[in-house]
């Protein structure tokens, strides 16, 4: 769901392979649909919920694993976005993911080094989106470094040429709008450097068609060719008349603020040509789904990451980690927390419930929340790290609702008892000593939970009782009531 | 100011040497003043603006720079810190701040290490405030792990031994307590291990004297004699039957909070022995001051570190900061934000505006202002890390009112000022080229500021004239105004 057009694409995993069975794109200008309070009218949103319905026909019966459904910059900005994506839910089925400027980035990367052949060199990646832009550069199938720039059509399209005229003053400024925005990444990309740059939006394909239709060139996009094209748009002087050259009416009046962009970058970055490249961000989910599926998770990776980033000790992680699971399995289906889903954010969560000693020990769980809700985490949806950032941000300390505050309604039932489960293991692993607890029984219940410990283990460990006797008070608080049989 | 007794040490610096000229010390326990809504009460308030007024009469005359006064647990809890702290600036007529538990940790090991012979090995050393005790692990006057844990005697009276009463029952479950707060740490602290424990607070004081004026050691506490002293505290049943003992009357009533802190550390950390050693956080304070008068400011450390751990762009920090330096010294009498501490935080904030960075690019100036205001930074008040924060919460986008809101309204002109220069220089430095900027004359006023730049310089910087033209309007929403005389 991008600002500038709905996408869909539907594929088989064959082998290791994806065949693709299916494309779908509807231009829902979803971005252009924020009012001066960035809320989205009731029009827009109605627009979104139509394309989706079409959609949505295409999807039913697939396995909820198999979907993914993202936002991008237009929702990421948007005040009632979560009122949208409840309404997108309910029209698809599934859930609907925002995705972080970063992680977009990333999975247009995927997309694109996807469909280009396996050579070697470093490449820069350009993809124009109606709210954002992207910029990556990489090697292969690896991002190194990924940008996602507040500028796209759709916004320029409305601050500078919202009539439908082309002139000379607007482009200018358009351009060095975009200049501006890209002197934060210049210098770094331009010293790192790349051996060939490739775009991969609609933008940059309409641009490569112009200017193959003008003659300039075969399609590749060079300096001179975007120079050149730059004086006959201000000659033509009208989006309009953009229609004799190929572009799509649909496409036409976001024509103009695509190509300053795209100048800008040209300028900026000093890039001498540049070459179109289909699939990106929808290829890059599905590359992303078939990883995950064959045990390439990206996730896995990031999370190894931040341990090591934030000096995390592994040892006791895992040790939390493996408690919570052995509870987990006792009670996921009684409490409804069986889905793969709740597993991961469950294994996670414990494994970095300890990131944020790393700010300070004071209130170390806050920390760690915050890292997790803002990091830019390859792999991980905005609303998967708000739920991870839950649980670090409940595993310790008072059990208090707020806690809970920026999750859903809907999630609040999953993501309580993981937090209670969490805590449990944080709990029985006070002690670091790294044993597994013996074999404890969990007799769950809506608003209760009954430990049976073995006879005797608890009288040998004092501190453990006074722990759990506290951790009654913590959860009863919260109308939970926690049993313990010695 | 802590948060059982307010003390003050005077001294000299001759040729590097800390001379003492004045020690006082009162029992206010300001913590004990805590309601249960953490307020201090205004009876606990007055008592302690009276122990300030007695100390500010030695104080008067004395430079800005050459008196700290700094509050512990207590003020770190209360919720109405400020107002107390403001009409303790009025007694006093010297800026008060708030430390952080690690950074109290640091003052502590600093004082201590400074009384003792500097012998060879790792000491641990442990301080039992009325709010929080104090374990730290170092070697010299090198302090290398630190921990402020929130259980202090004052905390503990209340909580376990209100009445003056000692029952065997009260005793085991304060005991428990404090082993309980120390599990955290244990594992950590007895596998990095010491030649030698030492003990620093009034509490460990009194302990050592009980000790030996019931001939059970000749003053150093051991593991044997803490068991024998917990056996007759209890058969002893009263608080004050510690008299006959040599405790004085004002420290009766937290003694066997105390001692339960202490049995607990050495249950926990299996210490064999400790010895009692004078000096402490006042004295600390003293060899901090007297550091940063001889150069060796603790704080340059710090912000070096945290550029390190955070991979911050030095080169383009220091650019900003020379930039930053340069329009300070044209500006800084006028607006009357010409004082050390004004060049301090606008040179560090400078070096670290981009220290959020390493969290993700969106948002980066949120992230890094929380990065600054929740660590823990040697050699910072809370204070001064809050204005540290708010100058890179606030360099670049909106200049909006939320920035400061974390600032008590006596500061707000000063940081309003000085982050409209880091603002500047930021945008100055925008081009990443580390170019100083050519000789541009600044001419303030209250509520706006004329940049007259060189003739010619600005045409051939379109971009640094649009980044003009935007601060313009971010700054005019705050009603200030920005000239530019290209």
């Amino acid at each position: 769901m991008g600002s500038n057009s709905f996408h869909m694409v539907v594929a088989r995993l064959v082998h290791g392979e994806i065949r693709t069975l299916e494309k779908m794109g509807e231009k829902v200008q979803l971005g252009a649909g924020l009012d001066s309070n960035n809320r989205l009218t009731e029009e827009a949103m109605q627009r979104g919920l139509a394309c989706l319905g079409r959609f949505a026909q295409r999807l039913s019966g697939m396995p909820p694993e198999a979907v993914q459904v993202v936002g991008t910059n237009a929702l990421r900005v948007a005040r009632n976005a979560r009122h949208f994506m409840a309404r997108a839910e309910k029209v698809l089925g599934y859930p609907v993911e925002i995705i972080a400027g970063r992680e977009e980035a990333r999975l247009i990367y995927l997309g694109v080094s996807h469909t280009l052949s396996d050579d070697t060199g470093r490449r820069l990646v350009v993809d124009i989106g109606g709210g954002s832009t992207e910029f990556i550069i990489g090697e292969r199938f690896e991002p190194q470094d990924m940008e996602s720039l507040h500028m796209g059509c759709v916004s320029f399209r409305n601050q500078y040429f919202p009539d439908g005229k082309i002139t000379r003053k607007q482009m200018d400024r358009a351009i060095t709008h975009a200049e501006q925005e890209l002197l934060n990444i210049r210098q770094h990309y331009v010293k790192r450097g790349w051996q060939s740059a490739v775009g991969s939006s609609g933008t940059i394909k309409a641009i490569a068609g112009v200017l193959a239709s003008l003659k300039l060139t075969d399609g590749t996009i060079t300096m001179d060719a975007m120079t050149e094209l730059r004086k006959r748009l201000v000659a033509m002087g009208k989006t309009e008349k953009l229609g004799d050259l190929g572009v799509r009416q649909d496409r036409q009046s976001i024509f103009p603020a695509g190509f300053a962009i795209l100048m800008g970058a040209f300028n900026s970055l000093r890039i001498s040509d540049m070459t179109f490249a289909d699939g990106a961000l929808r290829e890059g989910l599905l590359y992303d789904i078939a990883g995950r599926i064959q045990h390439e998770d990206v996730r896995e990776r990031t999370i190894q990451a931040l341990q090591e980033r934030y000096h995390v000790d592994q040892h006791h992680g895992g040790a939390v980690e493996a408690t919570a699971i052995a509870a987990w399995q006792q009670v996921a289906e009684a409490w409804n927390i069986d889905t793969p889903v709740d597993e991961e954010v469950l294994r996670w969560g414990c494994r970095l419930h300890e990131i944020g000693l790393t700010i300070s020990h004071s209130q170390y769980h806050k920390h760690g929340a915050y890292l997790l809700r803002y990091s830019d985490l390859p792999g991980f949806s905005q609303q998967f790290q708000r739920e991870l950032a839950t649980l670090v941000r409940g595993h310790r300390r008072k059990f208090s609702s707020s806690i809970f505050e920026e999750l859903e309604p809907d999630d609040l039932p999953r993501l309580r008892y993981l937090c209670i489960l969490v805590r449990l293991a944080v709990l029985l692993q006070h002690p670091r000593n790294h044993e597994q607890p013996p074999d404890i029984t969990l007799t769950p219940a809506s608003n209760g939970l009954t430990l049976t410990f073995p006879a005797g283990w608890l009288d040998d460990r004092p501190l453990t009782m006074a722990d759990l006797q506290n951790e009654q008070d913590y959860l009863a608080k919260q109308n939970f009531e926690l049993t313990v049989n010695a």
